[in-house]
């Protein structure tokens, strides 16, 4: 086994024979001693057998009289059994049963008579009795070895007499965050700054795998502290991830120093994103390299760490959930890899539908959207949109089932929405995915969401939405429902000092100007606004300069790196830019006939009408309300 | 509302009755600030919007220059842009955009000629930049109230640059043991002790749900005692658990008590394990008294407890999972209640089949052993052997695909190898229920069990299993799979102080014989030993006393409640009895042909050819192998 520089292995083979080498030297979950009464979720570590029988000792499985069986023999409706006090003895449910007795007659059936007990039936020798060790025998096995302890076995456990016993220790591991420009999290980085996350992502990761875990200090980019740091962990845990600096780039000397502790079987993984990780171990230490970038760094944690910390347990852990799914959007993918791309998915009409993230493996948002994982294998260009493909799911496949599925036009109110409808039933979700009016329209009639936020402006008459829905939707099947009015204008620097006025002074020399996508609302009422005064699109700096959602557009203007660019007034207040108003917009709904009468759409009828719907739009600014929630066709 | 002493409340409607009344009380899931980098698997208070951008900087995302993209406007491959150095600065990916560019150029599209730069293509404002906001805009909305936060979430608030965060403080339940009798748990109980472990099986159910728990010594069943204890628990937390004392019988206080700290909202609860719950409150805090059995403390703690953490959450937790299964045997109800049956689950033959486990409220293992519940509803007399019939999971259902039902004869050795078989394969399991060789059979024929142990003995011939599995099987469809030879005999007090010595010796006056139950293949070979000695089985005192397993009966020997009963060595070995070797009988494994093939049998008959079992065997001790896991007949 020697050191593979920027090797191109796949993923089960590196997975496996890392594995294999870290079990040669002797790799496998520590035991410790804990008190039974806290081994809540903790592996056993042996298989365990019963001290002591449950029950300990008989005792009476109902409230009457003990006695000797056989002093009722031959007892009959006309000849009963006459006892006297010395024959029996008073017993409640769980009292012991009193020596020499062998069963218990039930109270209904003791007749007393001038201090005399009659018995008109024989009892059967240890009737009414709970024997010793019904419930568990003393020598019995009552949980085998490498088994979450779940709060019954605890009870059967303490029951049993075992009141501490050994677990599997949770393994230790030791995070290094290393580079020169990544600092702490803050509120206030400076230009260039890198935030510090992935070890509070990778440490999160870990404890719901009942790791636990120690961060380092951030370390700089230097082989001798880098190694130092490495010595230290090695020291105090059982597993050390050293984060960063796992390319091939300059800078790295991650793998040169874990060879130099101990050895790199592998650095390069045929996986996208993740490619650059380190399989490196010290004796029966792994050491990880991961790389920089939060999503390939879930990755690698995900798919190559992940199997050692099962190694560890070896209890079996939880199994991988998948579904089919139809994609939406093609994923073209490189041959040379095995990709991962984390998709949103929806259940929209009875199957679920995926669509595809932003695959940049620096956009950690992406993994928090993202409800499944698509795996393209290494040899495969992709899929086509509209194939059925294999999804792991993130999520648990009854959370998709309640979560409605909104894909059009962004505006801040949706994101208040998927609030307010979680907050009043917490069984239900909304997803939104940002494409544009025309692109929710598409969605809707491919069968993709069930909702869709629209605003398209009728250049004929200065209507919204109904001249396309009609056009788009022959054969009907949905619903226009009313939503806001909201105010559409020019968003500028704080204190216009561009003074700006109106859509024809956005040619000028000199102005920067930021755009929304091809096929939003936004854009489409700013191509029909130059058009109308006379303005060629060309002249425009910035033109092709496309964000895809008021506020990063907003956020451009706010940052100095643009000078001006079309939104709504709300998205303008959240920065405190100035605003130009330049027209009051229909913003609507447009909802799938086969979703009407889910719960999902139910109770975001019932928001669009509440007074909570109102304040906080007001909160936000900028919108005009008449009668949301307003069927205002339906075809 | 008025307390309603031993109501018979259906269990919904006492739930929601429950959940309304502390709600109008203010009850409510309380906040409290952490650090975003602990928050994993919390939920959040309010909806949390981002601080900042991410990226908080333009960024670079190429290696190359950074330059102002209308320098190069009109570059051609025959009129490229020249650029000196004061037009461009290096810059690598991730690197901060320097003040005034507007543009990276990636460093392959970068010509070097004397000093200069040639670009031979113009580059568009914005090209190759990370824009501000590209992940996370600042004002955006990151995550809903009431929602779990997960690892990558964790990433993205980072990002925003949000560092502590408004969270669901984990409610603190306080739990009050009370009993005269109640003691804790110990190896070494006194006869009448009962070990006091239902406070710690409820602390661990709550941990699951994410709630800390603080349990209080035992109370004595004195009013006062108990009032005082809730007072305290009432100051300390936020829910109060008062358990046993909550049937009508005497020694019942706690009601009574409630009453007087606060309101019984409901005392008793249509439900069966669990009618005598107390569904107490002082304003918004809960007080619920539990029955004292372990099994109805569950089922009121998993049904009546549970919403009330749900609720104070609200994050819609996780969905019960159901399934369909079949019956293997009538279960009976009473009307009068909704009555949960704890069931063991198996597929075999690609179905679930479910066999009700024993329903005594205190047989704490079977809570344990339970694969599954199913729910009787009132009014209904129970369901059929053979139904299909509705159940709740209780393990996830790719663990019950992937376990190896064994129904039929006992032996510890079966323990031994559900170790080994989870010990080899931590994804697969071996679940075992203890019928006796004939029930094991019929549920091979039934297709209710993939294997079944067994040792029939043929009185004509002295064989084993042939006569029946040929008899039973008359289609075929099964393997006879040779296991081990073990030595049955008379089970004895330690020395023997009865002097026996013949299966004849047993009807002796005095004597207190244990047996087993019918249908086991011990007792078809004492009833053959009996008939074989000319014994009149009804002469034998204790002959319809009947336990189900070896350890059972030998443990009612060494506790002295029986002198003698028939059983295999190894039993006898465990508890240290003498041993009278009556015969050595054949113990083999009757194995499905629909299971041959699945990974649970091909790893079994691995371990049965294994130098471990035989190890194992070997400490068990009256076994003797030949060639295990060897197909003996195959029909």
């Amino acid at each position: 086994m020697k050191a593979n520089y920027l090797t191109n292995v796949p993923l089960e083979k590196a997975k496996d024979n890392y594995l294999k080498a870290l079990k040669e030297n002797g790799f496998a979950g520590q035991k410790e001693t804990i008190k039974t009464k806290d081994a809540i979720g903790r592996i056993t570590a042996n298989a365990i057998y019963a001290a002591i029988n449950a029950p300990h000792y008989p005792a009476s499985a109902m409230d009457g009289i003990a006695l000797v069986a056989s002093k009722t023999f031959g007892a009959s409706e006309t000849t009963p059994a006459i006892l006297s006090k010395k024959d029996y003895i008073v017993v409640d449910t769980g009292d012991p049963i009193p020596d020499g007795c062998d069963a218990v007659v039930m109270i209904e059936d003791v007749i007393e008579k001038n201090g005399k007990v009659y018995l008109y039936k024989p009892a059967s020798p240890w009737q009414h009795i709970r024997q010793i060790g019904e419930d568990i025998c003393q020598g019995e096995m009552i949980v085998p070895s490498h088994t979450r302890i779940s709060a019954s076995t605890i009870g059967a456990l303490l029951a049993g007499g075992i009141v501490s016993l050994d677990v599997i220790k949770k393994p230790l591991v030791g995070i290094i965050p290393t580079g020169d420009e990544i600092v702490k999290p803050s509120a206030n980085p400076k230009p260039g700054d890198i935030i510090e996350f992935n070890s509070s992502i990778f440490s999160g990761m870990l404890k719901e795998w009942n790791a636990d875990t120690k961060v380092y200090p951030i370390v700089k980019d230097k082989p001798d502290k880098i190694k130092e740091a490495i010595k230290k962990a090695l020291d105090a845990c059982d597993i050390v991830i050293l984060n960063a600096g796992s390319s091939a780039g300059r800078d790295d000397y991650s793998s040169k120093v874990i060879a130099e502790l101990g050895e790199v079987l592998y650095h390069g993984i045929s996986i996208k994103p993740g490619k650059p990780a380190i399989l490196g171990l010290k004796e029966s230490q792994p050491i990880l390299g991961v790389p920089g970038y939060p999503v390939s760094g879930i990755i690698v944690i995900e798919e190559l760490l992940k199997p050692i910390i099962d190694e560890w347990f070896r209890d079996g852990g939880k199994e991988k959930e998948f579904a089919k799914a139809v994609l939406t959007k093609p994923i073209v993918s490189g041959l040379k890899y095995e990709e991962f791309v984390r998709v949103k998915l929806g259940e929209v009409d009875g199957k679920l539908v995926a669509s595809p993230l932003n695959r940049g493996a620096g956009v950690v948002s992406s993994f928090m959207k993202a409800d499944g994982i698509v795996r393209v294998p290494e040899k495969t260009e992709g899929f086509n949109a509209g194939e059925e493909i294999e999804v792991e799911l993130l999520k648990p496949r009854e959370a998709l089932s309640n979560t409605l599925v909104a894909i059009g036009s962004h505006d801040p109110l949706i994101d208040e929405l998927a609030d307010m409808l979680h907050s009043a039933n917490p069984k239900l979700y909304l997803s939104s995915t940002h494409v544009g009016s025309m692109g929710g329209l598409m969605a809707v009639k491919r069968g993709e969401t069930h909702i869709a936020g629209t605003h398209l402006l009728d250049e004929n008459n200065g209507t919204y939405n109904y001249a396309f829905i009609e056009k788009y939707f022959p054969k009907g099947g949905v619903r226009l429902v009313e939503c806001v009015g909201r105010t559409q204008g020019i968003m500028v620097q704080k204190g216009n000092p561009l003074k700006i006025k109106a859509v024809s002074d956005l040619a000028k020399e000199g102005l920067r100007y930021v755009n929304r996508q091809k096929g939003s609302g936004t854009r489409i009422l700013f191509d029909y606004l130059c058009k109308k005064d006379g303005i060629d699109t060309a002249s425009i700096y910035g033109y092709d300069r496309e964000e895809f959602t008021h506020s990063s557009v907003a956020t451009q203007i706010a940052n100095d790196t643009a000078d001006a660019g079309m939104g709504i007034y709300s998205a303008s207040h959240i920065y405190d830019l100035d605003f130009i108003p330049i027209c009051t917009e229909v913003y609507d709904l447009l909802i799938s006939d086969s979703a009407w009468d889910s719960p999902m759409v139910k109770e975001l009828l019932k928001i669009l009408k509440s007074n909570e719907f109102k304040e906080r739009l007001e909160k936000l600014g900028g919108y005009t309300l008449n009668k949301p929630g307003q069927v205002k066709l339906h075809l």
